[in-house]
C-alpha cells in the first residue's frame, strides 16, 4: 500500500481544479481591468457602472478557492512540497481579489467622470499607463498558467517602469490642477484612478513572486528584482 | 495512544509561539504607524526617516511568521478547525505588512513635507483622521489579543466614520487646492498621507474579520457589518 502517492494522487486531482478555479479568476480580474480602463478612457458610463458592479463575482471565487484550499490542508494533509502550492494559491487569490478591488475604484471613478461636466477633458491622460499595467497583469498570469519562473522575473521587471509612469502623470496632474483649479476634482478623480492602475501593478508583482515561491520554493517578496534575478536566472552567455 | 491529543499539544505549543510572534508584530506596525502620524502631524523629518526606513523589520516578520506556520501545516498536519488559526494568522500577517508598507508611505511623505517649504500649513489636517484610525488598529489588534469576537465586531463598525472623515477631509483639501493651487503639491502630499491612513483602517477590518473566522470558522470577509451582527451578536435585551 502507498499511501502516500494515494494521497499525492488526490492531492492532485483537487489541485488542478483549485489552480484552473484561480486561472478562472485572474481571467475575470484581468477582464474587469481591462473593462475599466475602456470606460474611463472612452467616457462610457455604463460600463464603468457594469464593472462596480460586478467585483461581487471575483469575492465570491476568492472565498471558494479559500474554502477549496482549506479542505485540502484538512483532508490531504499535503507534504512540505506540496503545501508551497497551497500557501502561494491562498496568497494569489487574495491579490487578484485587491486587484478588483482597484478595477472597481477605476469603475466607480470613472462613472462620476463620464457622467460629470469636463470630465472629457483628462480621462484619457492615464491611457498608456493603463496599457502598460494590463501588460504587467497579463504576463503575471500567464507566468502563473505556465509556472513559468523566467517569464515571472522578466514580469516583474516591468514595474520600475509603471511606477516611473505613473510619477510623470502625477506630476502632469498637478501642473494642471495649478493652472486650471476648477479642474482640480476632475484631476484629482484622475490621479486616483491612475493610482489604483499603479497598485494593480505592485499586486501582479506579488503574483511574479508567488510563481517564484511556488516553483523554487523561496519566500523573494522582500528581496530586490537585482537580487531574484542574481539568485534564480542563469547567466546568459 | 492519543496521537491526536499528543499531533494538539505540540501544535498548540507551536501556535503560541507563532501568536506571539503576531502580537509582536502587531506592536512594532501599531508603533510605526503612530510615529508616522507623529512625524507627519508635527513635521519631525527625523522621526519619518525613521519610520520609513525601518519597514524591513515588519517585512522580516512576515516572512518568519509564513514560515513558522507552513511548518506548523506540514509537520502537524492540524485538523479543520486548527488550520482555521494557521490560515487566519498567515492572512492576518499580510495585512499587517501592508499596514506597515502605508505607515512607510506616509514616513516619506511626512519627510517631503517637513524638509520642504510651506509643508507646515497642512500637515496638521489629517491629526483627527489619524486618530482615529489608531483607534480601530489598537481595537483590532486587542480583540485578536484576546480572541473576542463581539470587540472585533464593534471595532469593525468604527470604519464607516473612518471613511466619512477622510472623504470630508478630501474635499476640504479640494477646495484649499482650488483656492491656492501654489500649494497644489503639498496638499496632494497631504491628501495622500489620508489616503494611506484611510487603507490602515480597511486592514484593521480584515483583522477584525480574520478574528471573527478564527473564532466562529465563517469566512465573513464579504458580508456587509449589518449581516455580520446580525449573526455572531446576541440580541441585547
Amino acid at each position: 500500500m502507498n499511501l502516500d502517492q494515494h494521497t499525492s494522487q488526490k492531492y492532485n486531482q483537487e489541485l488542478e481544479t483549485v489552480r484552473a478555479e484561480v486561472l478562472a479568476m485572474g481571467g475575470l480580474v484581468e477582464g474587469q481591468c481591462r473593462k475599466a480602463l475602456k470606460a474611463l478612457v472612452k467616457g462610457r458610463a455604463e460600463l464603468a457602472e457594469e464593472v462596480a458592479s460586478s467585483d461581487y463575482k471575483v469575492n465570491e471565487m476568492e472565498v471558494s478557492i479559500n474554502a477549496k484550499c482549506t479542505d485540502i490542508l484538512a483532508l490531504r494533509q499535503p507534504a512540505a512540497s506540496d503545501l508551497r502550492v497551497v500557501v502561494a494559491i491562498i496568497r494569489m487569490a487574495a491579490d487578484l481579489e485587491r486587484i478588483g478591488d482597484e478595477a472597481e475604484k477605476i469603475g466607480r471613478l470613472a462613472q462620476t467622470l463620464a457622467e460629470g461636466r469636463n470630465g472629457s477633458s483628462y480621462r484619457s491622460d492615464p491611457k498608456h499607463l493603463g496599457k502598460s499595467v494590463l501588460d504587467i497583469l497579463n504576463g503575471a498570469l500567464d507566468a502563473f498558467a505556465r509556472l513559468d519562473v523566467e517569464a515571472a522575473i522578466e514580469t516583474a521587471a516591468m514595474d520600475p517602469d509603471i511606477d516611473a509612469e505613473f510619477e510623470s502623470l502625477t506630476r502632469l496632474l498637478i501642473t494642471r490642477m495649478m493652472e486650471k483649479p476648477a479642474s482640480v476634482k476632475n484631476l484629482l478623480r484622475v490621479n486616483w484612478c491612475a493610482r489604483s492602475l499603479e497598485r494593480i501593478g505592485d499586486h501582479a508583482v506579488n503574483i511574479c513572486e508567488e510563481v517564484i515561491f511556488l516553483v523554487k520554493g523561496s519566500d523573494v517578496r522582500h528581496l530586490s528584482l537585482k537580487e531574484i534575478q542574481d539568485r534564480f536566472l542563469q547567466p546568459t552567455a
